[in-house]
């Protein structure tokens, strides 16, 4: 499905170019994260502790007796952008479905490391009181919120609807999503010391660009003639295709503990797109050997962005939206489950031992160790 | 120590015209409760349920066996366009203060169900990747987001640091933190239901304006002749008043329940100031004989903006931080425990049977049910 002939001629569009500068960020990152690490110790005064394998994992987990206790907090980022200009362009609101792609941001997250998420406390930032006065986008934003909610069994706490003009812009709304799980029981913990030589990767499709590379996206749509309205296939403009929601994959999840299956490991596939597969901190190589679908707005992007494989695949999620490292006897029957939740699946590779490298090899792509920094 | 001469005149500044209209946000976050109430009923799938008395207080609590699970997202608000200029001013950065400022919104709020709080997530939304250049910001708030964890034994989990160009004002940081707890065990939860006629009410001191009433405090700052740099007391400037961090009041829950004191109740004073006193849902008369000190900003801004005590003991803390409603037996205790943990508190009124008011005595002022629209 991938189309490789460029049909415009443009110089390369790349990630940095179109606004997020990582190098800036990363040492603070860096730094907090040896901070964190420090206060890890509070933890013992209330009897408790944390599973250090999980720093640095996309989900912090704390041993709280029977079983675990796993957190997190994510952002849409800059998707809402995407939705406020197709809102303006189409009359229409989008805040249902970047609802459901704010809560798949936290919930993706958490089920990497085998919770259940059971909470999830809503994080709505307005530049001003007057955002909340769209009546019909604030019901969709709530609709699509708890439409998510209930997609994957989660119970919607509460949250918080600030007004912060002067810190978030005027007509702009910043969306997150804070999530509690447990792991439960114990023995659903999969924080990766399973992984081995052997393994199978399967992963499931995306449903588009997901949530990551929509500044990229957003630099792209000022390039298209029509801008957010291009056809991308006959019927169905980028900026819709676009705002396709993010898959949630906690119900997957659910049903393989159902089924008696435990991943090995997991990787949310967000930003640095196929470098995630590296997530895991030992040395394994990882071999592709099967692509999935590519949703046709991704091909659409590399196209006309004139990224390389290289580039689209360090970026974007190029069809895969989560992997899960299993037992190699566990990988068809993780592919059926997937598929009865109604999620595309296959068995795409597979774990060897050997240096940490991905090898795409429909592409002739190698990633090493290099190109993941940050875990 | 309270003043109330004014001593310039001018037109008394209230807070919606500082610039949150809450009446626009008041309808979406009604709607938002409906929906979210209506998702709890997923949680049964886990063998879960939510405690139905928690929706509506300042954290939500779920049952999970062993003990209660509790969560909450809260966000810092304007008090961080409060740092950026006085950093401006000063040459000093104040993120080590907005960082426990931020924490403690979440943590104050989590501790009135009973919980002990267990980790943090930070949420660092900048307007860009530049913000994260500036080092010693950075260092200042990864230092005072450290130093608050560690005061109240949380761990720091990880977090969110996206850079929102476009959503986030370039310059500016959204700083919000989401807080995970337990109610362990199960009897310390305090949604109420203990609360009755004869209870004691005991006030904990404040530091200063916290991080309610913000929007007032810098219009204000438009208004005064030096702004920020005004002194309020020799050689403490406006804005170093306003910047004094929120107290982190979860040592001394935690040390009531060390004590053997389980609170009937519990109300942070935080926004809609001491109209919070009538958070509980039931018919009570809060009778207060006993002033807490009023730290010296709060009566300068009172003074200032031109507040009678009506409108500001409706917006700002004014000398309370966080009430403990407590057996008329633990009262003395309760103060005593507070002191002990470096906290000012004194046993300031007492519950009654009667209609559900609020009568601040030596003031002769009495705030109804009416005045509390939004639990």
């Amino acid at each position: 499905m991938k189309t490789t002939e460029p049909i415009e001629s443009h110089a390369t569009l790349s990630y940095q170019q179109a606004g997020v500068d990582y190098r800036l960020i990363d040492p603070l990152k860096v730094s907090a994260q040896q901070a964190a690490a420090a206060t890890a110790a509070g933890l013992g005064a209330h009897g408790f502790s944390e599973i250090k394998a999980s720093r640095g994992e996309s989900a912090y987990v704390v041993d709280v007796g029977p079983f675990y206790l796993a957190s997190i907090v994510e952002c849409l980022g800059s998707k809402a952008l995407v939705a406020d200009e197709m809102a303006r362009l189409t009359g229409k609101s989008y805040y249902d479905g970047i609802a459901q792609d704010t809560i798949a941001m936290a919930v993706n997250d958490l089920i990497t490391v085998g919770a259940t998420p059971l909470v999830v406390q809503a994080y709505w930032a307005a530049g001003g009181s007057e955002w909340f006065a769209d009546a019909d986008r604030a019901r969709a934003l709530v609709a699509g919120w708890q439409r998510a909610c209930e997609a994957c069994g989660i119970a919607w706490g509460g949250g918080e609807t600030p007004a912060l003009a002067g810190i978030v812009e005027a007509g702009r709304i910043d969306l997150a999503a804070a999530c509690t799980g447990l792991v439960n029981p114990k023995q659903r913990l999969s924080l990766g010391d399973r992984l081995g030589a052997g393994d199978a990767i399967v992963l499931l499709d995306s449903s588009g660009i997901h949530a990551n590379g929509l500044s990229l996206a957003r630099k792209l749509a000022q390039r298209l003639p029509q801008g957010y309205l291009t056809p991308v296939t006959p019927g169905l403009s980028y900026g819709d295709a676009l705002l396709a929601p993010t898959l949630l994959y906690s119900p997957v999840t659910e049903a393989l503990w159902q089924a008696g299956i435990t991943p090995h490991y997991c990787a949310n596939i967000t930003g640095h797109g196929w470098r995630k597969l590296l997530r895991h901190p030992q040395r394994f190589s990882y071999r592709i050997h099967t692509l999935p679908g590519m949703p046709a707005v991704l091909a659409f992007m590399q196209r006309h962005a004139n990224l390389d494989d290289r580039e689209a695949y360090s970026t974007l999620n190029m069809g895969a939206g989560f992997a899960l490292f299993v037992a190699d006897r566990d990988a068809a029957r993780t592919v059926e489950v997937a598929q009865q939740m109604g999620i595309g699946a296959r068995v795409a590779g597979s774990v060897h031992a050997g240096p940490k490298e991905l090898v795409i090899e429909p592409l002739g792509l190698r990633f090493d160790e290099g190109e993941l920094q940050l875990r």
